[in-house]
């Protein structure tokens, strides 16, 4: 763990509300994310990258405006002032130190920059999202080992996890163009499904799928590139990884059963991915590294995906949650009710892991593309990290605390997924919400 | 068949190789790719569109510049002389056909244009290619139905052809980041696999990849886009597909075999796929329409895949061919010889269905987007679109004309695909090849 003084629990900002408790954003936190202010008459503004700070938003392109930067900052502040994440993702770990550095230093109880800076905040409330970043790729792994054992049980029960699993992290590519950003409806998908008891032999049918899931992940941003013919060694990744944000992989049950073989999943996923709005930096996340382990028996990885950094602190400790707000309860004035919790540090691969593993053989990955870690289970049975695990295939719906059941996703259904990190002697990091709604089928 | 004046096999260029005997490049083809001139010495000249035609490039920044143009072609040009092919892509099949219809006019035998035009001819032997435009998204489908029964045998012997196979047409996403263009060497990967004989439960090997292959394949390339949420209806297809080029789709047998349950194929593929410089227009294979058919017993295709038109010329006649060099032949001064040859009418799925079918759960298409046939392996046994079928997965070697044999590639061998279309009554069209050689692993 590189700590450092910029995760000192102490510091506070001259943002009253980044004090606030249970905060997603104080201080120590600052990710990114590319916003406009919501416009209800005009043209529409441009959009630029902004950092949270409690309720706020700091707009990085009018703070570059206000000046009082080093020369060193302020060549990183214009590309994100231009709405241009990607470029400063490209930059390395270095810059992004630079970078955090100064803008905690400008926030910090106390800033000379402060009286510069506070007419660049704009309430959180007051701006629309779009993606954080550029994804030109986007590679989805299945690290959960809780997940794939589950949904191996109702594809395969005698054969549940397959006997690659523990060796290769196992992944494939998503779909990039459906990457859309939080608050961002989803139609109910058409294609192509059996119904159950349906011959072998016989047509398929074809209509609104029936069985539509949200899939609980992180997504983890690619910083520096690496050329193509050019692994990247696990010891290195730390230099190829930007952040972390939520991913709701929206999943068609019934489409993925019927299409999957042999090639994977594909008209199942690709009708639409949320991504939270904000990318959390790993230099923030830096107190919440815990120790990679495998469990008792388990094999031991292959040595280029082993290195003592990774196991001393290779595994994150990241609470996650999803909830619900159906129609009904929206329309009653209800809030969203929590589903499941789980924890990022139960993942059977660590990030370190998968960007080495998928650049051994020579791929390259560029600034901002996207790797989910797939969908994170906990162990224990209500710990599903979608309805799938939670109804055991659909055969055992949950019931809502306003006597609604569910077994799959309905028209009109909200998911909304959390994630935020604690622990003693460390400030509060939280993610922001990642959130979607159904809409119905065309 | 729209077949028009600009398909007449009589129409003649003042570009004299335009008319040489199988030449891929007659007046009625006009491809379009991204070049440059390679420069021995001084700053690299800027990436610019150009059309293939006969030897030669015509430069279309130069072109622009030299004017005769109408003010909608210049409109057209101004862009393609920036090096972007993807905003005329966007446009639709009315651009393209203005575009086609001017460049036809002012190489044609006759042409007042010929003289300012003249000078802004290139080489083709002087120059270098970038690939022809932005791909965002790769997806690759499986459209070879005779590959995926070859293939099906080795990994399921009992059960070749999956039982959606006949209803699906079976696609997956690929990797855009590692598409490159003809000519760009590739390095063997690295990775895990099994070796024959290795114990269930043991651990995998790593190293280089020891089942390197090929698979000869036509990418699609998509014109305008859809919105998310929107599906293109089959009879809308020929409004979204701009042109089609040749795509090499390098596979790691044996890292594929590890590595692809449940998920499907990964580093397996995306260390390298390489692309054909030019991508020829629909508007050129027009000509070369021919009925999409299935065969007597085989289910026809759902009502969102089935259209009039598609069942009239949905499907396109494209010869297919695979060449090799070895190292050896290479030093000997010998060309590449034939391993294969197939054609592109007895693709399963017609692009037309492609198409309606990854937008019909509302997957957003951009302009650039490509879509791979999948290996296009014809009936015969000689006639497998990779050496995984040549070689029936590697057991049964086949020799080369100097005497080498090959069960998977070596370093050093180089491998070419080739396209053409040929019938009485029209000018043949023909693709340019699409070649790469294998460099050592790292």
């Amino acid at each position: 763990m590189l700590l450092d003084p910029s995760h000192d629990p102490a510091l506070t900002s001259w943002v009253a509300s980044a004090q606030a408790v249970g905060t997603d954003f104080p201080i120590q936190n600052l990710p990114y994310g590319c916003f406009r202010r919501i416009r209800r008459a005009g043209p529409a503004e441009p959009w630029r990258i902004g950092v949270a700070i409690g309720d706020q938003v700091l707009d990085l392109a009018a703070a570059a405006q206000a000046g009082g930067w080093s020369a060193e900052v302020a060549a990183l502040l214009a590309p994100l002032a231009a709405g241009n994440l990607n470029a400063v993702m490209a930059q390395g770990s270095a810059a992004r130190r630079v970078l955090r550095s100064a803008l905690q230093a400008a926030l910090k109880t106390g800033s000379a920059q402060q009286p510069a800076l506070a007419p660049c905040l704009i309430a959180q409330a007051d701006v629309e999202f779009s993606l954080p970043c550029t994804v030109h790729d986007y590679t989805d792994f299945y690290t959960g080992i809780h997940h794939a054992t589950a949904v191996g049980k109702l594809f395969r029960p005698d054969n549940p996890l397959l006997p690659n699993y523990k060796w290769v992290p196992i992944g494939y590519h998503g779909r990039a163009s459906s990457l859309v950003v939080s608050g961002t409806p989803i139609r109910r998908p058409n294609g192509q499904f059996k119904l159950p008891g349906t011959p072998e032999g016989a047509a398929p049918d074809f209509g609104p799928c029936r069985r539509l899931d949200y899939e609980l992940e992180l997504g983890a941003y690619v910083g520096r590139a690496n050329a193509l013919g050019e692994p990247v060694a696990i010891g290195q990744a730390g230099e190829h990884l930007f952040g972390l944000g939520l991913l709701n992989d929206w999943s068609a049950r019934d489409l993925q059963a019927w299409e999957y073989q042999p090639l994977g999943p594909f008209l199942s996923k690709n009708f639409g991915s949320v991504l939270s709005p904000w990318i959390v930096t790993m230099e923030a996340l830096e107190p919440f590294r815990v120790p990679f382990t495998r469990p008792e028996g388990d094999p031991q990885p292959l040595p280029y995906l082993d290195s003592a950094e990774n196991r001393a602190g290779g595994a994150l400790d990241i609470q996650l949650q999803v909830r619900i707000q159906t129609a009904q309860m929206r329309a009653a004035g209800e809030p969203a009710v929590a589903l499941m919790q789980s924890n990022y540090r139960d993942a059977y691969w660590t990030l370190a892991q998968l960007l080495a593993h998928h650049t051994v053989n020579g791929c390259n990955l560029n600034p901002g593309d996207l790797l989910g870690s797939g969908t994170q289970s906990g162990p224990q049975p209500g710990q599903g990290g979608s309805l799938l695990e939670l109804t055991s295939g659909g055969k055992q719906p949950i019931t809502l605390p306003n006597g609604e059941t569910r077994t799959f996703l309905q028209d009109g259904d909200t998911v909304e997924l959390h994630a935020w990190c604690e622990r003693e002697g460390a400030a509060r990091i939280g993610f922001g919400p990642c959130s979607g709604v159904i809409l119905p089928a065309p």
